[in-house]
């Protein structure tokens, strides 16, 4: 069975019913267990709202604690905590308040909001799957309209939306055109209603405007990284994609700031050797399909843009691996240009296959000085670095010299903006004007502030290139950025872990979590076999050893058979059982090869503290005590 | 001077004055060290925001750490962790959109906005300190109003305002009359503008709308407690008192549910002996201060209303010394009458001194059912918990049976409210209700509903008991809420282990915060005494087996004086530095103590990782290993 819904879940082609089933499972598991509960459930929910229960909430927990372990500690990073609540001017300046819009159109009688993409991708989807009459020339337009749908603009969506004669889909009234709705949670901070503010779309920003004093308090030395965990909010228009698509969620960024001429890192040699499912931009363009490169060839081939940015995706692999994502299917792919902010060097996400596809979990950009420059020159505050020389080194400077008097006598008013408009100019313009002044000494120049040309002559300006000793090079850092969705993690490692096994008697399907220990909601339960003031003894003696050296456990002093006990905490993905079946000794089952071992009562929780910290293996801890056959204790499984 | 300023904050006389200074000495460092940073500082900054820089994130990771161990995984808590955006439905039922306000008052020209209180308080306080003139009338009255002040209405406060002349502080111009504020951050969830939230202003809701499944998942079974830890907002109108006040900040809350018959707690013993300063409303209202009483006596004396109530207490002390907190600057207050909500049955503050004053850091209320009822009164799904019987048994009921012909008769339209209000009377009423109706043949009865009495006859009702057979007891369960401000614990964490020590040669006062390891952002530092490569190499080699054992540490190969290194870390409250000074052995130097002993190479961060992980003290390692005399390593310090 478990390998028919993995087979089910990867098969390309109809699956989509087996998918379905697939998710169904897991899900009804995840939801009756607590893992997540709807949120404000007994309202009747809101959409894209989740709590974690307590198993979800302990698994998220570990992650968490792994994340900080695998990069915080490891990569001696900078973590910081800011709040959720953020001006207008911070946003301004990211270009969230602008740009981070989805477009949407409303049911013209219900009011009822949909996205426009949502309907026509359903649209196009539904004729290629269902109709068999439309032609081939009609079916190979509507796979364009798929593969292009991201880049449409409001306009061209509501002409294909009209063009297709899409109604909304619950009441088939007619649509608006679409136009953009800001995905951000809108506020006021303060009493006076006078001071917007939004709940923060990602966490990346509060590190940004941080990064001055991140970097003295880091010696003014490059490279370095900054790390925050915490909340983001995204004002869904209509959540779908269950715990996937949520309208509040954790992310887990990191901002690696480095000097732009020199991306190398001390440590890639200790990822270079890693093997895993990359899926380069070309390989997309021309058909291809992932293959595994080994990461150290895919940088030195320029596949992958710096060593910086290699090393963090040979991080992210072992991150997940180690969490219990399957290698064989994560894949990490790289943005192709038109999916790619204009500012970024290149761009891979970590891909998950679940039930619903391919899903970005993690993604890892160079996002270039972009968000630097822009906090830069929104606050007036020089976000920058420095690179001082041993020696001072001699440079050539452009120098940009409007001549004031004459200019001001041409365009008196306006005398400033053109004044600005010459000095704006980068190195290359510069140096084709004055060749221009020189051949024909008037030449048309373009104010954008004036939105006009205006003749511009020889004596108005001097462009010269002049030599400066320079004791320090002043730049803005490029930002390297892993940004990790801690809930679609989660669910990807959920459906990964999932699988059902026969009950002993063959009646039922048991449902198991096989989460590595680092995971585990809990680690261990403790029974005592039956009913029975000894033996209910010892176990308590035992949770109190488990409890004193950390280990998370449950205890089960309830009748039950103890086949059932194990049904359930495998259902939890509890990686080991403990059973009191003697004052003397007890027995240890692990969960997925449901082996057992007979340990002294003094040793059981030290023994299960080493297994699940990792610092033994279970063959290891199998080699070394005796094996308890199954016995009564699994009669009744 | 340490002492002097440590004795200043306790001063209650006109000690202000060094209070002031000394938090302007401990938030000076924490700010330049980045213990936090205003937040958007680059944009000015928005009043009452503030972020975690890398020690003080490091700090909060530790202390939420130490909470999950002390009482999540301790006492086998369901934790949970539920969205911050809550829509209305859920804070109405709660009482929040309605009731969760301050009295705002505008300067009536430029708009800014007031707290009420605040400005009273204010000048009362000017008036009694600074103005020799007033009567001792005036005076008492003043000091009355001080402190009553949390209770006037709208109307009153206005009165007092318009009695005093108060007007804007900034300004001078007359201000509006006072009008309630909600303190909640209103937002709007999805696409539609039709669906109001806020960002919520206590995690304690998320659990009581899960009671039902959180119930059930703990097999249906009291008493049990969830726990949660998340963001909460509370958009100040303006705020104060730095990190005290701020508009978003971590909770850390409990909700422990009982059966209200049985409050006892089956580890009460485990704490009853504990003493320390308690301040209970008796103490209070006569003028007294607080005391030591022990734990066992308060519960037994009924000063504190039950033992599970109790227990919390003397977790919650456990909890606050062991961070660090200074017992003799921590005390229990209970709420007065007028301070409690209705509903509460008893409810404690621990009160931690800080230069602000007593300032109120973990609330320990016995809610009652309050918060249950609410939910399932406005959202239709029964919040309750059963009691099964081993054998039915036999029970009295309670019948209300209102004759609705003869109440519509005499009522007519109003009859439905005249039923409901006989059917809401409790035993006692009904039972007086039934003898006077015997004795009088009619009596005056109150309908709330219509506000006025009507006169019900005989004919009207039937009140009677019915003995009937019950399998179950079925009841809403009471709640014990700890509900801790992290933020406020750990900036009083910082005052209390402040303090500055002369430098060896006494030229400048040095900056320490004594933390315990438990607490410390970083818990070792890793110096080579001299520039050297074999020193190096050597520090390189126990960092990394200091980042293999999960201990954070800071290696730092700068050229610096020793003396100075150790200054920078004491300063962040490093417990250990490892220095290098030579290739087989290292020193290792405590804190407080600036004692140094002498280690191998290999042992050195086996040994750090003992004492910080407090399976061994300093007294012990320092017993055990051969002593450091501090020579030239301490030379420039």
């Amino acid at each position: 069975i478990e390998k028919d819904l993995q087979a089910a879940v990867s098969s390309s082609g109809d699956g989509s019913v087996n998918r379905e089933l697939f998710r169904q499972t897991v899900v009804n598991t995840l939801e009756r267990r607590l893992f997540y509960i709807p949120s404000f459930k007994i309202y009747r929910g809101v959409a894209g709202l989740y709590d974690y229960g307590p198993p979800g909430c302990a698994v998220k927990a570990n992650v968490l604690a792994f994340w900080r372990q695998h990069f915080v500690l490891e990569e001696n990073m900078l973590e910081v905590d800011c709040p959720c609540v953020t001006p207008e001017i911070v946003l301004k300046a990211s270009g969230h308040v602008d740009k981070f819009t989805d477009l949407m159109v409303k049911d013209e009688k219900t009011g009822t909001c949909y996205r426009a993409d949502h309907l026509i991708k359903d649209f196009c989807k539904e004729k290629l799957e269902k109709d068999l009459s439309i032609t081939a020339e009609k079916a190979a337009e509507f796979r364009h309209v798929l593969a292009v749908l991201d880049d449409l603009s409001p306009e061209e969506m509501g002409a294909k939306i009209k063009e297709y004669g899409i109604l909304a889909p619950d009441t088939k009234n007619p649509l608006s055109d679409p136009y953009p709705f800001n995905l951000m949670f809108q506020t006021s901070i303060g009493p006076s209603g006078l001071s917007p503010g939004y709940m923060r779309p990602e966490t990346a920003q509060g590190i940004f405007v941080n990064f001055k004093d991140l970097y003295y308090y880091n010696g003014s030395k490059l490279p370095f990284a900054a790390a925050q965990i915490g909340q983001a909010f995204r004002n869904e228009i209509s959540p779908r994609q269950g715990l996937l698509r949520v309208r509040e969620f954790t992310l887990a960024e990191i901002e690696h700031f480095v000097d732009p001429e020199d991306k190398s890192h001390p440590k890639f040699s200790e990822v270079a050797n890693l093997e895993f499912l990359m899926f380069p931009r070309e390989e997309q363009m021309s058909g291809q399909s992932a293959k595994r490169i080994p990461l150290g060839e895919a940088v030195a081939k320029g596949i992958v843009n710096n060593q910086t940015l290699g090393y963090f995706i040979g991080r992210v692999y072992l991150f997940l691996t180690r969490l219990g994502i399957n290698s064989d299917r994560l894949r990490f792919r790289q943005h192709l240009a038109n999916e790619m902010a204009h500012y970024a060097a290149d761009c891979w996400d970590a891909e998950i296959e679940c039930s619903y596809g391919w899903i970005e979990c993690v993604g890892i950009a160079d996002r270039s000085a972009y968000d630097l420059r822009a906090h830069s020159e929104k606050s007036g505050v020089a976000l920058v670095a420095a690179e001082k020389f041993s020696e001072p080194r001699e440079v050539e400077k452009l120098v940009i010299a409007p001549v004031k008097k004459e200019l001001g006598l041409a365009f008196k008013g306006s005398q400033k903006n053109v004044v600005e408009a010459l000095e704006a100019m980068n190195e290359k313009e510069a140096l084709e004007l004055k060749a221009n002044l020189e051949a024909k000494g008037e030449v048309e120049f373009f104010v954008c502030t004036l939105g006009k040309n205006v003749s511009i002559k020889k004596s108005m300006v001097t462009i010269s290139k002049e030599k400066k000793k320079e004791h320090q090079r002043v730049f803005t850092p490029s930002v390297i950025e892993p940004s990790f969705g801690i809930g679609r993690i989660i669910y990807c490692l959920y459906e990964h872990s999932y699988y059902m096994r026969p009950s002993k008697a063959g009646d039922e399907q048991l449902n198991v979590f096989r989460f590595p220990s680092l995971v585990a909601p809990i680690k261990c339960t403790v029974f005592p076999l039956v009913q029975n003031e000894q033996y209910e003894k010892v176990a308590k003696d035992i949770s109190r050893s488990l409890t004193a050296s950390g280990i998370s456990h449950k205890i089960d002093i309830t009748g039950t058979s103890i086949g059932r006990r194990y049904a359930r905490t495998d259902e939890l993905g509890v990686p080991f059982a403990i059973t009191v079946d003697s004052t003397s000794s007890v027995t240890i089952r692990e969960r997925d090869s449901k082996d057992q071992i007979r340990v002294n009562v003094e040793e059981a929780a030290s023994v299960v503290k080493e297994v699940t910290d990792g610092l033994r293996t279970w063959a290891d801890v199998w080699s070394t005590f005796p094996h308890h056959s199954s016995g009564s204790a699994e009669d009744d499984e």
